[in-house]
């Protein structure tokens, strides 16, 4: 066994162990997302991540891979590799392509799923599915090619570790579109002046979803070094965990003193938007600077929720607050603090300046796209539930099933133990 | 520190992560099938998988590993190493026997978690305990010998990567098997020409489930290369993903165009057929043959769901389409598809029919001794709950607990917080 | 790449993958917790939780791990490297001291989180947030440095090689104290002769739980090796299977005989405290002495749950007998069983002797710090929730939400169900 043999294979299961930690986040937004939305559309949410997974693969396998990792043409767009045939060489990887397929493949899923929560308990579901091949087929596939790929905001010096811009403020914008043109669900804006708040129907659920989303995020971050031997794995793990402990920690006393409680929906909120808000800088910044970033991700995410609010815009999980705010910040901080060229850490302004330009740019394409889509969809597949389908819930109306179900039984059951 | 030691420190944590996510696989099985039966037998289900767990844990160790992988004795039983005590060096492992003996515990415990879903609902607890005993101590062990021990199977050139038949048809086919001779739950076909369907008890805790089988079938498959350096481990995690994202999207769509709906279970198993599908084939087949393997899996699935109906046989988490006809199905796969060897790839027909040979003495090993063992075992415990235990549900009768308990001071509390 | 680079990379993605599936417990301390509880108290105890991870992290990187592995004085007590600036090379670490810190910030956040289930139902909320700071910032880390850190414990040759003693014992002792201080919930104890149960809310939840808590031990126990190349690491993972199956096992078939039902809290539990059991030996063991360690564990753990109700002390989740009984025994049985050194194995009574010095050292520490540390908050902020908020329950009384809400619209679809 050579050397170089036993460095593959290092790199391989490192590889394939974190893609799989990424692949389990999505268990993570299911249930997240099952817990915060109404008991009446349970499952809907959990089959739109049954439709990101699945469809969601196969359409990155078919065409997105290649348009985000094949030979790029101009600095715009990947041009082969459709159904991963083709020469990669050109990504210059000390793992199989096969390999680095699964792990771009668990990030593809991550990005649909964060529109599939701006647009829970109202969004017709043949239509979504529409939606999904083209997110994870062109939308996310072309962006990421400018960044990842080879294209043109690579060669300007963005930098974006593991996704705080691509991800999450491309899924987050383009959840916000979503959203935006979806519209508010029935009854939430019922009153001129006051917006009713939908209890979350589940939020031991919703923990053990962000508690999967916490454990797979050290993939996401880690893993993106695509090599075991990277030395600053270690680090990056570490400002991970210091920077979603900071974003926790601040909701949970913010909203303590602030409102006398602490808010169950905003502390899981913000240790996730503290994950988000480092995902960008988590091998460029200091550990110092991971807590800052943290800290303010979970204050912009709570400020952004409010503001939402204000505008009467309709997020049910906060899919913007979350992954939208706290993308752009994570990015624009790594301008700030990077240790090699922010500008606060004496770098100047030059990378600030290409992370504003980029995350302007990923912003956009997101929205714009996502709006355009959306509305090309709507000619043919109306995008909204219609009323009677919203009322009843999505759950019967397109999966003929409730979340959960009490047998007669049951409550036979529970009277003959309170007899003993 | 040498070449050699880091190689086998290497393989050594492969293997103890793969199998720490296989067993996590049982909290997939404990929660999918809690979910899918009636929420009177939720605990059941669960302490039936915990006797998985703890009781096929220890007979695994006493006596199966010895049967299974002990010294050959004309190609059909293993004849020493009971209590891992013994000789393995005809393994020829580059890990340690302990790192070994840990993923193939995984595996047995699997195969008896098959027959647990099968007889949910209606079998008496003592019996099942027995035939833990039986399975994971005899059984299993005697016929993964053949295969996979040095036995004739293996000898004969029958190639099954990670078990599609030694653990899943053989599973499915004791499942089925344990199912008819225990007979249809109280009420499931009461009527003459229709049967009743037990709504699933909480689709949301299945999911869970389903999403934690998904994650440790990476280590199931991947990880039974057993060795981190095998240069086939990314090519396996590929084929995994894609074979389930083709079985969940061919059931999702499938269900959608022909009953109007996208069907929650059905894509749920779909998924898992989908992984049953390609564990036999993962290390030898393409990537378009492994959705090829897993859009089947997904349709076979189905059918099989409802030739069980017709036939009336109830398995009431679709342990047999799921387990046994996608494993049948996926170990076929091979014989078409093997890119060495293959009848469809230019491999003629003996692999074919080694295969089909080696699934018909699995599978009729399977159903014959989970037969024969559970009348035996039924001379001196019942194997089925009397009508009582199964009325009041088994929870109650057995455990004495109940899966849910709402505090009465919450039912005040929600009329407190409704007030508000 | 040289040999040295490929083994500390090696080694680095060891303990970060071995420390997020430590901090995977939590999810699975959260869940065991919240199941276990009344249903007005999950949201509660789920927020502890955070709290022990966001505010419990966050103390143990700016003092606790300084005080725990700084410089040594005397042999008491680390004195620098606060927010992991300072020169750790006496720690001789093969990994970096932030891959280190992350391993060890996963630990401190575990005996936190065995405090928070013994004051389950009844704690205020703000007190708990002050206890936190103290036990991660300082009594955990200070008594941590004598066994692991360089102090006078570990040069005695006390030995505790994932934590037996110093995580699970002395975070067990702590919980009694605090379960102790606090006093019963309301109602517990309200006839003189016999205790009233509260039942679980939600047992497939609480296994969701120990699922998580399951496969997060063998990070926990096998990782502790800090190197992958650990001859041990195989032999590590074996012995914590064995002993969590036996532990499992024994209180199943237990309370089958005793008490003609399998109580499936105590099989939960007994699996729980055979890893607890194994945690300090798992390195120094045979994996026959592993089967008898857990096998006691469980039995141990039944009989002081049965103790702490005649003594009419209040621990919801079982927080002593599992972590503070089980781990007591588990220091014990490494001074009987080790293979080097054991009583019993014919290494004399040396080992033993200093194992019971140590343990009595750090029980006593815990127990009386946390009493110390308990009385002097209340000075401050009461540590036990109002009348009121205790009957509200704390989900309403600390949080203003509870844990599920089943829309009205669900209700109706339920009835429209019906009808079909």
């Amino acid at each position: 066994m050579t050397i170089h043999a036993i460095q593959s294979g290092l790199d391989t299961i490192w590889v394939v162990l974190t893609a799989a930690m990424i692949l389990l986040m999505e268990g993570g937004f299911a249930l997240l997302e099952a817990g915060f939305v109404r008991s009446k559309n349970s499952v809907n949410i959990i089959m739109k991540v049954f439709a990101d997974i699945t469809i969601g693969t196969l359409c990155y396998y078919l065409i997105g891979f290649a348009l985000m990792y094949g030979s790029d043409l101009f600095g715009v767009i990947g041009t082969d590799g459709f159904m991963l045939k083709g020469d990669f060489t050109h990504l210059k990887l000390s793992i199989s392509t096969d390999t680095f397929w699964l792990f771009q493949g668990a990030f593809v899923i991550a990005v649909i799923s964060i529109v599939s929560g701006a647009v829970a308990e109202r969004v017709n579901f043949r239509a979504y599915l529409l939606y999904v091949i083209l997110m994870t087929a062109f939308i996310y596939p072309i962006a990421g090619h400018w960044v990842w790929g080879g294209g043109w905001l690579g060669k300007l010096g963005m930098e974006d570790f593991a996704g705080s811009a691509v991800i999450h403020a491309l899924g987050g914008f383009s959840a916000l579109a979503a959203a935006i043109l979806i519209g508010p669900r029935k009854g939430k804006f019922a009153s001129k002046d006051s917006s009713s708040i939908a209890l979350p129907s589940n939020l031991p659920l919703a923990s053990v979803g962000a508690f999967l989303l916490w454990f797979g995020w050290f993939g996401f971050n880690a893993g993106s070094t695509l090599a075991a031997t990277d030395v600053r794995i270690g680090h990056i793990a570490i400002v991970t965990m210091l920077s979603a402990a900071a974003g926790g920690a601040t909701a949970l006393i913010y909203t303590l003193f602030r409102y006398g409680r602490s808010d169950a929906p905003s502390v899981i909120n913000a240790s996730l938007a503290g994950l988000v808000g480092i995902t960008a800088g988590c091998a460029y910044v200091s550990d110092q600077s991971s807590i800052l970033i943290g800290a303010i991700s979970a204050l912009l995410m709570i400020a952004a929720t409010n503001w939402l609010e204000a505008k009467r815009i309709d997020d049910p999980v906060g899919a913007f607050p979350v992954h939208a705010v706290s993308g752009v910040w994570g990015t624009i901080a790594v301008g700030l603090f990077a240790t090699n060229g922010g500008l606060l850490t004496g770098g100047g302004w030059h990378l600030l300046v290409v992370q504003l330009l980029g995350l302007f740019i990923l912003c956009a394409w997101g929205f714009l796209l996502t709006w355009g889509g959306l509305k090309l969809i709507n000619k043919w597949v109306p995008i909204r539930a219609s009323n009677d389908e919203e009322e009843l819930g999505l759950d019967i109306s397109y999966h003929g099933i409730m979340a959960t179900h009490i047998s007669p039984e049951f409550l036979q059951v529970e009277n003959y133990f309170k007899e003993k």
